[in-house]
């Protein structure tokens, strides 16, 4: 049976602009140190810095966004805003998990033709408490929380689910993560824009490929699958 | 063929001892505004209360100290130790991983004999930074990196596994994580206690059971594995 695996965040369900939202917060926090583009600008270098050794995940950014404020601050920032950091870190943790409009129907078209797979990239902690608040485990005959996406990484879970790389299709928001590493080994990808897109992933869309499709909604893949 | 499941930190490999030293540190760093004993207990509490929101690893413990300095000054805690809390994180999360004495042995006598699984819990990117570093990857049929280490946890695992609890045997240091979850679905444990444990980690270790044994070091289950 052909496998379809799908990215979680910003795939399935809203991620991103929570964390757009909690940015936005922080960048007001930080006002009366910087003006909010440039505390944004250093954030996300103390992100891109801090990638190797925290990954990705909601913690990472609550210690980047605490980096930032020492560092923006020239170490005289109020403790008492390190504090509000972190309730809203904890705030980001606790929200509600929202599925995408269409997903649930796709998902229940798919599975008695598939078997589907989530293949998502992020706290292993964070994720499984998504997964668990989404209510929609049980579609998925695989569950893999990736530290990674990288095409090594998918090689890895191709074989895991011992099927040939042309029987395996992914459906994601991120060029970067979804689409060209699934590509390089053999793969199929369909992309599904989603409306807002972290600095870091930004990579270029315009393109070509057999194996590649681009839709607009998710419900937009029933089309053809 | 039987599956030798093997617990990762402070089993195969140190990893308590690196945190108290940098606990240690960070007691030391609070003492203009408490005893260390003092400081000891308010970061056992804050981490006890933040399990369920930020799960087990080095960015937890992290955020745990940052919260905990910022709880006990009252607000008054100079930035500067916030970026020496993060300091010492960043350290920690660096650390070479070097294996328990006996550790190689065991493996390279066992992996002829059985099917090797490593099944550790804790930060997803964390763990496999430190695999990387292990130079033991290749023993493992299988890594599994767990969120927690319940019942229905260990019931996952053998059953991806595809083998009977029976044929699953769990080796690892801690009694509550490694030894009663296995034991509870008819599975077989060995305790090697190591030499510190983490305060929240302690549970009894009088335990009586047929399947269960321990050993002083790990090189002991070769006499009956």
């Amino acid at each position: 049976m052909k496998i379809i695996a799908f990215d979680a965040d910003d795939t399935l369900w809203d991620n991103e602009h929570y964390f757009q939202e909690t940015e936005k917060k922080f960048f007001q926090l930080m006002e009366n140190y910087l003006p909010q583009h440039t505390t944004a600008r250093e954030l996300l270098q103390t992100e891109v810095a801090n990638i190797g050794l925290y990954g990705y995940g909601i913690k990472a950014f609550m210690l980047s966004m605490i980096e930032t404020a020492l560092r923006v601050s020239d170490g005289t920032i109020q403790p008492e805003v390190i504090s509000r950091i972190i309730g809203f870190g904890k705030e980001l943790l606790d929200k509600p998990v929202v599925l995408i409009d269409g997903v649930l129907d796709v998902l229940k078209a798919l599975k008695p033709k598939y078997r589907l797979v989530l293949a998502t990239k992020g706290d292993l902690l964070d994720q499984e408490r998504k997964l668990r608040k989404s209510g929609i485990v049980e579609y998925f005959h695989h569950i893999e929380i990736m530290s990674e996406k990288k095409d090594t990484d998918f090689k890895k879970l191709v074989r895991h689910l011992d099927i040939p790389p042309s029987d395996f299709t992914m459906i994601g928001n991120s060029v970067k993560s979804d689409i060209l590493p699934v590509l390089a080994i053999g793969g199929h990808a369909i992309h599904i824009p989603y409306q807002v897109t972290w600095g870091h992933e930004i990579a270029e869309s315009q393109l070509e490929h057999v194996n590649f499709r681009q839709v607009g909604k998710i419900r937009d893949v029933l089309e053809f699958l």
